[in-house]
């Protein structure tokens, strides 16, 4: 695919979709925006793929919103003039019909996608940018990454579901502070709200990232994670007695499985297991 | 009672529940599932027992479902074949008519006791061993302990109403990662996630959990600590306003009781309370 | 105005409430409840401020009820008799028609408030002194603040809408164990539990919080700050779509205004903003 802004590579079970524009610290653009989105569904339909990572080129994981963008929009051009990806087909990854509406939306789609979504963050994560970084399951940081919301310091509000889903990542007393003041936070202080799973030195980053995404795609049953992670996701929308009769129905559907009798099977064989998503 | 697979004592206001399979790393069957249920209800219903503690004996607290009950599943057989706890009387602790369905399911009825429930966890936590520390209030964890929920790499599926109780216990991102990965995590990496309360050299596991439920059951009135935790567990399910309209309420009532009248002298009078429960 | 047991103080854009009986480290009465309310209603509607700081004055935050008012109700005395600010016109904070049900009621309103609230526990925050930090948007603390929820102690419930505040601010687990134990906690363990954002040592506090005010006035746009908030606390109610939803309309009205094009212009041009609220 005739890609301009990212690059997307397959190997080994685990695409990376990384931001490419990394002398604008990769910021965001329409054309960026319709890219991804075709990379996920990329990923979301190959079935070699167990697990993608998301990062970004060079200095930065991404900016935000490209400032060409904003400045147009300050002077009263309207969102999207230019740059989309009209040359590449439609593409709307996580779009089965048991998805909810929350994860149907312009930049709400990776939970629906029923695969592991790491963040790689490499540096700069701000205002839009960090938003996508939220969307991701898992994130990982550089020492040298760096978040910040920004919208308060260019006169936005809490753009794109930031408002519902940082205060679910990193609880209110940590999603106001960030909301209102916009600063950037470096990795240490991510990692003590909560906000990114761990810090590596910077060079360490990518196979560390890659390492734990190994370990999901041989180990762990894509079955058994597609599952999970519609569970986890619409659990947030459901109470305890529904998901757990949600629950009741998949464990004894997932006692009919190859991969449940080849996850004991492996286990009572000691040998690592070959899961087949059946 | 006639127990085979936990062993039940009740000693100062403290009942403790032990798993008791330590040759199988007290693995869980249908037995001790009926066992387990029934010492709850004793406890529940003991006027004595003010706090009930959970731990496990030998090397581990619960290794999961026991692998021939799995391996059963896994060549077709049926859940719950043989092993339950038939002679001994049913019981359904927590079933008051003001339960809601969420904590009336096979494993979720913990909450719904009006004591406080203290996991002491000495060991490996796994699978479904895992689940049954979070239906706890508060977890105390042993250097040695370990925690994983592992479903992913047996081909399962998040089991039991984690999907909804560890989000809620860890955020989004530490629970997708315990689930996609089913890696198994040490006591400093469960504490720093917020999965245990506190960590402490093995051999003071115990002594530490008894000194602080002999503070619950001492200085806190169990009235008291029965609504409150009715209190959280139901606002988990509701909004600000109904769960400050049931405290307005209850606030009132509490002014009518012993509890709060002894509270008030004791604390005035500079000496230990005597609390009642009226 | 004439207040007995606060000062209200505005320099700076900032105003600063100081709970001021500090003979009884600053206990509760029904008087203080109405300066308090009465203040923040100040607060709300000067345009000069953008920053609203509590504290309390001398070595505690606040202690709770007052003892003469809880001894008065452990004798039949109704809640509420004399010692109110009768003189005081009535002021009801955050009363605006958007406001739910939820940031309506006796103690919830700070959150219906659009200007940031820092509290600034210097001391114990005790019983209704540590649910009053909670309805702050952030909390620092000194090195010599404590904190105790304490009444489980009394003979009384989960008072004031803290079921549900407290564990969306440190967890399920954080909450039972500091509501059943009534325990105090230093300022380091209210770090570790998320409860407080910062520590300090106990002369930097007014300082470190003043300079972080500071920042918000300066740095931040009210209008987006105001939106934001309104956004955070109402998306706890909502789910993502809406939440969203609400976002996107608030994203294109924002791009309409001075604050917007301000926030562009004084980044483009590397001079400090001037933002107005509009």
């Amino acid at each position: 695919m005739d890609y301009q802004q990212i690059v997307y590579e397959v190997s080994e079970g685990i695409a990376t979709i990384t931001l490419n524009r990394p002398g604008k610290l990769n910021a965001w653009t329409m054309r960026m925006e319709g890219e991804y989105r075709h990379a996920m569904a990329e990923a979301e339909k190959d079935p070699d793929v167990r697990v993608i990572i998301v990062t970004g080129a060079g200095r930065g994981f991404c900016a935000g919103a490209d400032m060409d963008m904003l400045s147009g929009l300050s002077k009263g051009e309207t969102l999207g003039r230019g740059g989309e990806a009209e040359d590449l087909p439609k593409a709307t990854p996580g779009a089965r019909p048991d998805v909810r509406d929350d994860f149907r939306m312009l930049y709400t789609y990776p939970p629906a996608i029923q695969k592991p979504i790491i963040g790689a963050v490499n540096g700069a994560a701000a205002g839009l940018g960090f938003v996508h970084t939220l969307y991701c399951d898992v994130r990982f940081a550089s020492e040298r990454a760096r978040f910040g919301t920004v919208f308060a310091r260019r006169g936005l509000i809490a753009e794109h579901g930031i408002s519902w889903m940082l205060p679910r990542l990193v609880g209110v007393q940590n999603a106001l502070d960030l909301l209102y003041s916009g600063r950037m936070i470096d990795a240490q202080e991510a990692l003590a709200m909560g906000l990114v799973s761990k810090v590596v030195p910077h060079d360490d980053l990518i196979p560390t990232v890659r390492s734990y995404a190994t370990d999901l795609a041989t180990l762990s049953s894509p079955r058994s994670i597609a599952i999970m992670k519609r569970q986890v996701y619409d659990a947030l929308f459901q109470d305890l007695a529904t998901a757990n009769t949600i629950a009741n129905d998949e464990m004894v559907k997932s006692f009919e499985t190859h991969d449940f009798k080849e996850g004991v099977a492996s286990f009572v064989e000691r040998r690592p297991p070959k899961f087949t998503g059946k």
